[in-house]
């Protein structure tokens, strides 16, 4: 007879992380909410490897041109999901960290980001920029030199790649309900911000117990704006390290790269999402720099570089860019 | 007796250019214009160093903190303009180029950009992007390192300085009259387009025989966005060489510099601005590296970024940025 003792992973470390694969029972098809069951307990300070499906499906990528042994299982088997939408994306996750409770904020730390396919796709959408003056509704399946992390667009036409996960959130409010995937908010959510990179921290306000963090929408390259709907999209695999700092608060995602800091905007007009993005940052040099308000406006002026992140996902996207590299030290 | 011989220079070098500095005679105040005289008559191929003076006047920099005695002789003389507005910049020129016509495109490619003051200022104007919200008209004098090419902003906050000048233009069609000097539009003027440093080539399409060139607003550094309505606004020396291209037509305002191809829209929408940018884009995709539409719509989406590049000009502005090093040869 055998007794076979089966432990809970306690910790996730640097070294040990937690594993969250996708599989129909590790995802949320299309939303982000309130009420969604999570699929792993952390604690702050954990870290977690996870890996996210491309958002596509076999039939469409096959159609497209990938070989059909090339389909990756993960996209076979979340398929079987049955409760899915408002959105279309498939969003690992949620994870419940213990810590996290409304009001807090989250770090999600991007540790590391792998390629695990050899492709991506850019596909234009009927949600494109310019959907109705461009309506050759092509998908372009793009070979991903892992190597060189080289996109081959085109003879000629090789795009490095940055891999970044489009969509990154939390719950929203409870009261915001099953909030469609597609439109990035205070939750963050579907920012397709192509700034988060490996070594960024992403910031984002808590408003459910546990934060209930979703992740997915895996980008291998984008340019600011995403006009045509779609970035380089491919499946990832990402290392992320969780931290909940209590007492502080923030009204919408924030980032910080190596090089900059990084404030966000989201509306259904691009002028109002620029309006918040702008009054963000200068929020964010009034408590952090201890400017006045004129001169933290004055500082964006001259320094502060104002992108549009992206011009497809309902609620559009801008943000601010600061360069740290001007806070000097005596 | 004595016989002077005064012989007008034929032609601009690069070791010899034309000279033009701003006095009451060589400046255009506040207006693109199809009717205003030239001041200085050359050839496409000739070089042009040119100064000009940042906007603002004696008083207000002297009420700002300038010393008297740090107020630009040239700056002091402009003001003997009588025939001003409708905007406010003083624009040095016009320039005539003997071979641009209706219809060609004029290159300015910027070969070099000098600082002549060790000041500049930023202010926080009615017109700024949170005029309504941020209501301290506060003017900062800024000292400005062009050893180290550092801003001084604040102790602790310096600014690392990218001369370009911030509007430069030729008429627009004589039907649009006295165009005022502040809304950026088909034929430049106040493009604010930080991107515009040395080594840059501006392209503008022509409108009336000789392009009257014109070129001030210098600004030592700025932020995409420019949201307070200045950069660190300062006098500017620049060394022109002006090229025009005959039978190339083109719809707006186009640059490449070292490492990008930059388009650019301008209207009073933030989202029109856009659209403009973008189809810009698209369209020289298509003419210059022969793609279909449907491939230099997605090449956009996966690699080009979309930038705003001031939002307080009456038009606002916004460029597409295409990395050149995308482009590779076999």
């Amino acid at each position: 007879m055998l007794f076979v003792f089966t432990y809970a992973q306690q910790k996730g470390t640097a070294k040990n992380p937690f594993i969250l694969n996708p599989t129909d029972s590790t995802v949320v098809w299309g939303s982000y909410w309130s009420e969604m069951p999570p699929v792993l307990h952390i604690h702050s300070g954990d870290y977690v490897r996870v890996r996210t499906v491309l958002t596509s499906n076999p039939e469409h990528l096959i159609k497209a041109g990938v070989p059909a042994n090339q389909i990756e299982k993960q996209l076979i088997a979340v398929q079987a999901v049955k409760d899915r939408g408002p959105g279309g994306h498939v969003l690992t996750g949620p994870v419940f960290i213990e810590e996290a409770a409304p009001g807090d904020v989250l770090e999600v730390h991007i540790d590391s980001i792998d390629l695990p396919i050899d492709y991506g796709y850019n596909g234009i959408g009927q949600g494109g920029f310019l959907s109705d003056e461009i309506f050759d509704r092509k998908t372009k399946i793009i070979h991903l030199d892992r190597e060189k992390m080289l996109g081959h667009f085109a003879d000629g036409i090789e795009i490095p790649l940055h891999p970044f996960f489009g969509s990154m959130g939390v719950a929203p409010p409870k009261k915001a309900g099953r909030w469609n995937s597609a439109p990035p908010w205070i939750h963050g959510g579907n920012l397709d911000n192509k700034e988060l990179v490996t070594g960024t921290s992403l910031y984002l306000p808590v408003f459910v117990k546990g934060a209930l963090f979703e992740i997915g929408d895996g980008h291998a390259a984008q340019g600011d704006g995403e006009v045509d709907i779609t970035a380089i999209e491919t499946s990832l695999i990402g290392k992320l390290h969780f931290i909940v700092h209590k007492g502080k608060s923030l009204q919408w995602p924030r980032a910080e790269s190596a090089t900059h800091i990084i404030t966000m905007g989201f509306d259904r007009d691009l002028n109002a999402a620029t309006h918040i993005a702008v009054r963000q940052m200068i929020d964010y040099l009034m408590q952090t720099k201890k400017l006045s308000e004129a001169d933290a406006y004055m500082l964006c002026s001259v320094a502060a570089d104002v992108v549009i992140t992206e011009l497809v996902d309902g609620n559009v996207g801008v943000h601010v860019m600061l360069p740290k590299y001007i806070f000097v030290s005596h």
